[in-house]
């Protein structure tokens, strides 16, 4: 086939996807040219915007390394993130809301006894976190595994930091057998997404802000249950209307209340102001496997 | 804002860019959100399928290099850079399609005699190429800037091959006064795009071919014009119908000639069978700036 116009290349690109084996591939590929092309016939670009969007890819590409991945930036900072993840977890009652994963989880986070503190010595006002893991609508789900990663008082997170040789602000925990967890660390802070590359560009010559309201991220797991990945955020932060990445939901918003000098919860003794935070988890069940399905 | 849907998402994101002063970026930022979320919510993406776009994007990026351009070969691929070119390029009667620039432009060609030999001493089938350079249903440019570029006999570019250290099969000429050119080169061939990389596993899970029928290159300039980029095709080579870049339309299709051992059209003898193109090429005028524009 020869001679596509601006409106019959759609059908001729899409045509050559004929022969792929994997129909949802198949399925993803003929969408995507579709979506791309109608955008482009809506905004006709000139030469000059085409190469303009070929270097940005580019640049976005570029500064991707093991500690920055610029292109999940850019998923998160066009809403495209939260909005797979509103299609991926469309929830029972009693499930936590869910939110972006974010570029800082870390696979092989320490595991910690339940209780411990988890500041790894840093300054920062010291919190208090508690709270329990059940199914949604069900009971608590004892051993449940409870990943948790948060900014250190400056907003950073600790594989940003060069100064520091060990994990802090992270650990992996396992809830007790009634769901219960709790740990000790310091108050997360906001913090701009990193915005010294292509993203940061888009972001000041839209005249937006790269803040992200102040959180502690949850990933938990338990089997039989869809793993869980979600942020606390604190009230009152003033970026939680404008977070950068279009992650705040209200069910996930609690008071870091505060509290004299005295004893946490655990009997610690706190010579300083310091907060807690309480959040009860709920997760959502796995589809039982047909096989092991009751009998109707 | 806050508890976006998956629906509700959108125009908070387009929202974000209320403050974008350049009218035009606020324009393109708005209509890519628009498609991309409506891409998102047509195919339902898996977190494994986002994650595998975001890996796939960044590898694309890792592999440009200052020879490699790989998200121009995606655009091409995907078929968005004939349709950007269909767009930015709605033609007068008379004047040439455009097609493709591809990868393998090089802006500071060398500047030769209109009539060399830009072969670089390459071995192949001897080709001689003649043409006119005019405006489109007006006469001709003298002095227009013919810049062609091909492959060798093999498929390779000279800025693929690393055993080269100078320019061949590319250069840059004038046409003579009355807008005629003329140069000797050798025969150019069919040849795969670069499918090492991750556009080349997309054709290969797609079952797409990588190849593009044998062209030669022209990108042909002259002041009060479109710039005109285009290449013309050998005709009879097995891969018009199927170029992996979309890049062929019937208009740009030549006899490249076959002759018997003897003289070329400028005397040079030849004692091999050789090759003769010949095209006129039509540049589509400028739009008169209104200040000099004749008075209605």
């Amino acid at each position: 086939m020869r001679d596509f116009d601006e409106h019959s290349i759609t059908r001729a690109v899409i045509e050559r996807f004929a022969e792929t084996p994997d129909p949802r591939l198949k399925r993803l590929l003929t969408s995507l040219v579709t979506h791309l092309h109608d955008f482009v016939r809506d905004v006709e670009p000139s030469f000059a915007e085409w190469t303009a969007a070929i270097e940005f890819l580019t640049r976005t590409g570029k500064i991707c390394d093991g500690n920055r991945q610029e292109f999940i930036l850019l998923s998160d900072t066009l809403g495209v993130s939260m909005l797979v993840d509103a299609i991926c977890h469309r929830l029972p009652e009693g499930a936590t809301e869910t939110t972006v994963l974010g570029p800082f989880h870390v696979a092989a986070a320490p595991e910690v006894e339940n209780g411990a503190d988890v500041s790894g010595g840093l300054p920062g006002e010291p919190l208090y976190v508690e709270g329990t893991v059940s199914a949604a609508r069900g009971g608590p789900l004892g051993g449940a595994m409870v990943d948790i990663w948060h900014s250190d008082r400056d907003g950073f997170y600790d594989v940003q930091r060069s100064d520091l040789d060990h994990h802090a602000l992270r650990a992996r925990l396992r809830a007790d057998a009634d769901g219960r967890f709790r740990f000790r660390t310091i108050m997360p802070a906001a913090y701009p997404i990193p915005h010294d590359g292509p993203v940061g560009a888009m972001l000041v010559a839209t005249r937006r802000h790269p803040w992200r309201p102040a959180h502690v991220h949850f990933m938990i797991a338990h089997p039989g249950y869809e793993t869980l990945v979600t942020h606390v955020f604190v009230s009152g932060d003033p970026y939680l209307d404008s977070d950068a990445v279009f992650g705040v939901k209200n069910s996930l918003i609690r008071d870091y209340t505060q509290h004299a000098p005295g004893t946490m919860p655990d009997g610690t003794p706190v010579a300083v102001p310091w907060r807690q935070l309480r959040y009860d988890f709920g997760l959502k069940p796995l589809p039982v496997p047909a096989e092991e399905a009751p009998h109707a």
